[in-house]
Order: structure tokens, then C-alpha cells, then sequence
């Protein structure tokens, strides 16, 4: 991804970061690669086990640790623009001492640190600022900043939406009787990179395998009247991802189906509906998941949707707010996240339908549009 | 990877694992997915986001910790032969709470952390065993256990190394006048592919490009004389690394060489021989980077070599021991690592040469084994 929006979105998001930092009483922010640091600077790199690290400190200008080798690599994102000093070190010298001297303080309360930080980072910098130092997660203390997002970012996942509909539009045509499950996968490998940057998942579950929500594929023949779940996604534009499911018939006659599946497949769809319709600012996440819930569990089939109803989407795949009993968090306009019930028989077949959605100043705004009837 | 080790080896490693947890007073271990769950239960599975861990306590059994929609992952490795309760947690569980559970005990003095365990798991647990558990890093308390390979890895570690080698043998067959970095990289990910069982990286680094030990490859064309830098890695067998460099001219004739290169290539070569001359058991890590170092330094090349001498190498292509300053880890007997210094002339090529090497009872054993002169 070289892509990036013009530099003052990161700054006005560095400014944020550190305004929240301090309003939440925190020293600092120490945010780790990956998705966050996509988010703040636009910049994807990866420096495997040698630390990586943006360090806002609560007063004054942030910095950028990282390999002196790495350098480079910035140049792909907005940090040559933004007000951030890039300070290389090279192998032998203390990184997370450069981390936490780059906070610009003596004595540390509390600190904001990036989800992606691994242990072998987070434990020497624990052991340099000292175990009465709290450390809090990023996400968590600054939420308004990483979990909703703006008209930019919400431009970004429509496109990715309208990408992965059009490659959903040829799944039917895929889907023949004597073609493999890697065959097909093949195949929309080819479509969803004619329409994103790269490929990050392909499921294609026929039959029993449709049952396993983490299949991904296999040899497994298509027979007409198979029941085949397709749930596919990429990377798209500057690095936000798509991410749908639909629930197909080999053939494309819905008369087809065994009548148990189609009598649940309605529940699905009516759950997938019903939660949908719920979403709208002042709700929480936990009350999305339980409308799913209770509706597929009041028409029986409660025991076979064992997942939770979805997960925030953006910069990473898997992000807050994750649509699930236990998280009481808010839904304010500018969340995007998936809803995606399913119904699971072991054994036998699977159904799920996934859209992504957008909170709204009203409702939702939904991001796939492609027909969830079983076609 | 499907293939493991007998059962009987990730048993023994587990009772190792236990007590050495308890010879370091630890209250227990908590193990994140990858290389180091990989070693300790042959499993390779990854579950994104959800948490997965393994919890060894210092007394009792151990459990692995995992979503339920992924239990199925587990038959891949020696989990179902081992003394192991496996619990699966769904969406809307506290997977946090149930790792501390498993390490059967109310009060926490200190805990060892796997690696790869990130912040968005290590600061929930902080918070559930409280402020007061003081946290370590697992392969610090543990070095015998994990740095250092029994007789079983190093030969598949000399398998990794031969099969690169297979690799190296061809090369100076591509690197043809008129053909790009890319297509030389294209050709190399087959040729890895033959005989491992995934590509790590490929660095192709024609020119200027040689000067960036961080590049991978590109569009440039190579041309008769042009300096290449050859670094490639694979995944073999049971999931152990293959990493080797070698520097070659186009077109295969040294004497084509610019002189200046030809000099610090000499340079680099004896300093290679010297640190991998160096390697015997009670000598430390950061005596085989000086080692190296001080040659290349006493040539007045010093300032060019800007990266260790080495990393070490086994279910992850990075881990100790690192050859580099700082590091006063003493070598033993069993420890495989990379020896490979560079020097690097921005703008103008650049040279490495690495092996990776296995400490033996006297010295090392080297597992890379083809010519290192510029050919």
C-alpha cells in the first residue's frame, strides 16, 4: 500500500491521539506496527522482531523508533510530512530505552499501548518505567480516535463493499457441479484481485464444510443441491478491507434445498435482518449480538450459532467494536463492523449471511447489497 | 505443516518447560501461538485476534486455551497424545480469566510470557493477576529450554541447510545480463518451493540495490559485472528455516569486479571465516559480532557493516541468540545460528556472506556449505 490520504489527516489524527492521551491522564501512547500505525501515519511497515514503535508523548513532538536500515521504508507513508522525529537505532543499542527516553518524562502513572506490541517489547519497556506504571491499551482509552471512523475512511469501506459485491456477483456461475472447492477458490482468487490491492481470506464451505465457520477450502467436490458458503474479502484502496458472506445453492434452485435447511435459513435471514434494522447510535454492541441471538435462539436453533454476530472492520480485518455479548460499548455514527449470523449443523451444512454496516446518525448505512436469498 | 516429532519429544519438552518454570520460581507459563507453541506441542495454529495460549502452572497439568470453533486445528499436532486439557472458550467468554485459571493458583509473585503474546492480551492478564505479579519473558527464564536444539532439530536444520544450498547451486545460472531482480526472484520462489515446503523471503540485490540489506527485489535489470546480494530463506519439513546469502557477479567473473569491491569483498570473506572460527561453547554472542566487527573495522570498513552479525534460527527464521553487541549470552553446545556480515556502500552494491552454524562440543559445525568467493 502506497496509497495514503494527504498528510494533514494523519496530523489532525496525531493531534487527537495526544489530546485524548492527555485527557484520559496518560504519559503517553506507545503504538506498535500493523493497523494502528496505518491509522496515525499511513505507514504499513514491518520491522519483524526488531521494535517498531510511534511514542506520543503527553506534551511535545512524537518520534518514530525504529532499525536504522528500516528508514526508508517511511518514505511510502506520510511521516516524511507529518512533525514526527525518526530516530534509527542500530543493532546493539537499548530500543525501548530510545521508546520510553522519547516520552520526554522522568517518572511514568500511566501509559497508552498499541494492541499489536508483542511481550518482548512490552516487558522490557515495563521493567524500564517501572511495574507502578499502568498500562492501559490504546484502543480502549481512545476509542472516539481508532473505532469511529470519518467520511474518508467510510469512502474507503464503501468502495471495498461495492469491490467484494461485484465478486459476489459471479459467484453463482462458479458454483458447478463437479468443480472442487479449491477450483472455485482459485477462481475468485483471480476476481477479488481484479478488485482489491491483495486477497485476505477465501472460504468456500460445500456441504459439512459449511459448517465449520474457519473452513477454508478444499478438494471437495460441488454435487448440485449442495449448500455452499462463500465468505471472501481483500485489501482495498489505501488499505481498508471488504469482508461478505452469502449462502449459495449448487445449481441456483432454492427449491432444491432440504426443507429443515431452508425453514433455518429463513431464521438466519430474519436474524440477520432484525439486527441490522436495531443498529443505530446509543446502542450498544452487546444488544446487536443479542437481537441476532434471540431470534435464532427463539426459533430453535440457538446451540448452532457459535460465534459471536460480528467484528469491527477497517485498516485490519478484526478490530473494535466486536459485536458480542459482554461488550457494552456504545455504537456512535461512524462505526463500521460486519453482521453475520449463522446457523452451523455439524456434519451436514452450514449458513451465514455478512454484510458490513455503517452507524448512522438514524440506523445503518449498509455496505453489500448483494441478494441474501439462497440463489 | 502437518509433520511432527513423536509425541514423546513435546512431552518431554513440556516437563522441561514445567521445571524450569519452577527452578526460576515462576507461578507458571503462559505461551502465545507460534514458533514457541509450535516447539512445545507441534502446533503451527493461529487464531488472529482470539486469543490462543498455552498455560503451563508450576505444578499440574497444562491447558490450551483456545476459541471452540477451532479445537478441530489441534489434530494437526501432538496436542491429542499429550497430558494437555484443552478448553475452548466462545465470543462473549472472558478468554483472560480462564488462561489464569488454568494456572491453578490464587496468588501471582511472577509469570512467564511467551513471545508473541501481544499488549491486547498481556495487559488483561496484568490487570487479573494484579500489579504486583512481576512478568518475564519465557525464553529469558528458559534459554536451555528454547535457544538451544536437541539432536533431532539440528538435523532437520541440516536438512534446511542443504536444501538452500540446492538453491544457491543455481543461481549464478539466472543471474543473466538483461534479466530483472524480479524475474531472478520468480525463478527462486520455484526453485524454494521444490525443496521446501513455503518461501520465506527473497532478496535479490542487483547494484545499488545490494547496498539495502532490508530490500527484497525490483524492476532494475541486471547488466555483465553488475554485484548481487542473494539472501533466501524457506520453511522445511516439521517448520524449520533455511537462511543463507551469497554475493555473485553477473555474467560470473571476478576479475570484472570493480577493485575497491574486490578488496572489502576479501575483507568481508576473512571476517566471515574469522567470527564462524570464533563459535565454541562458553564463549558470548556479542564475542562472535566483535569478532567480525573488529576485522571489518581494522580494514576501515567499519562504518559500512550497520546491522549484527547474526540471529538465531530454528521454528522462527529471528530468534536468540542474537550475534550483536549487548548480548552476553554465553554459546553451548546445540545453539544454531546465522553468521553473516555485510558491508554496504550506499548508492554504489553492497556484500554479505552468511551461513548458518551449530555450536558443537569444540567449535561449530557449519550447515551452509557452498563456495563463498564472488563467482
Amino acid at each position: 500500500m502506497s496509497t495514503n490520504f494527504p498528510s494533514q489527516v494523519y496530523a489532525e489524527r496525531l493531534l487527537h491521539a495526544q489530546e485524548g492521551a492527555r485527557a484520559a491522564g496518560l504519559d503517553g501512547l506507545i503504538i506498535g506496527t500493523g493497523a494502528e500505525l496505518a491509522y496515525l501515519t499511513g505507514s504499513w511497515i514491518s520491522t519483524h522482531e526488531r521494535l517498531t514503535a510511534l511514542v506520543i508523548p503527553a506534551q511535545g513532538t512524537a518520534s518514530i523508533i525504529l532499525p536504522a536500515v528500516d528508514r526508508g521504508d517511511l518514505a511510502l507513508s506520510a511521516v516524511p510530512d507529518l512533525d514526527i522525529t525518526v530516530q534509527g537505532w542500530v543493532d546493539g543499542e537499548d530500543a525501548h530505552e530510545l521508546a520510553v527516553q522519547a516520552l520526554r518524562a522522568s517518572e511514568f502513572k500511566a501509559l497508552g499501548i498499541g494492541s499489536s506490541i508483542t511481550a518482548d517489547h512490552l516487558i522490557p519497556i515495563q521493567n524500564l518505567v517501572g511495574s507502578s506504571c499502568r498500562m492501559e491499551l490504546a484502543v480502549q482509552v481512545l476509542k472516539e480516535l481508532f473505532v469511529s471512523k470519518d467520511e474518508a475512511e467510510i469512502d474507503q469501506l464503501r468502495g471495498a463493499g461495492a469491490a467484494i459485491d461485484r465478486v459476489h456477483a459471479k459467484v453463482p456461475a462458479l458454483l458447478q457441479d463437479g468443480r472442487s472447492e479449491a477450483e472455485v477458490a482459485e477462481q475468485l482468487n483471480a476476481l477479488i484481485l481484479e478488485e482489491h490491492t491483495a486477497v485476505d481470506f477465501i472460504i468456500v464451505g460445500s456441504g459439512p464444510n459449511g459448517a465449520n465457520p474457519h473452513h477454508s477450502f478444499s478438494d471437495r467436490v460441488l454435487r448440485n443441491g449442495d449448500i455452499v458458503v462463500v465468505d471472501i474479502g481483500g485489501t482495498f484502496g489505501t488499505g481498508y478491507h471488504s469482508d461478505c458472506t452469502r449462502t449459495y445453492i449448487v445449481g441456483g434452485n432454492p427449491e432444491a434445498a432440504d426443507p429443515e435447511f431452508s425453514k433455518f435459513y429463513e431464521v438466519l435471514y430474519e436474524a440477520q435482518l432484525a439486527a441490522v434494522a436495531h443498529v443505530r447510535p446509543g446502542v450498544t454492541a452487546e444488544s446487536v449480538d443479542a437481537v441476532a441471538r434471540d431470534h435464532i435462539a427463539a426459533a430453535g436453533y440457538g446451540e448452532y450459532f457459535i460465534h459471536r454476530t460480528g467484528h469491527g472492520i477497517g485498516l485490519s480485518t478484526h478490530e473494535e467494536p466486536f459485536i458480542m455479548a459482554g461488550n457494552t460499548l456504545v455504537l456512535e455514527a461512524g462505526m463500521a463492523f460486519s453482521i453475520e449470523p449463522g446457523i452451523y449443523i455439524e456434519g451436514i451444512h452450514g449458513a451465514r449471511i455478512e454484510d458490513i454496516v455503517v452507524v448512522t446518525e438514524n440506523g445503518c448505512e449498509t455496505l453489500n447489497n448483494q441478494p441474501k436469498e439462497l440463489r
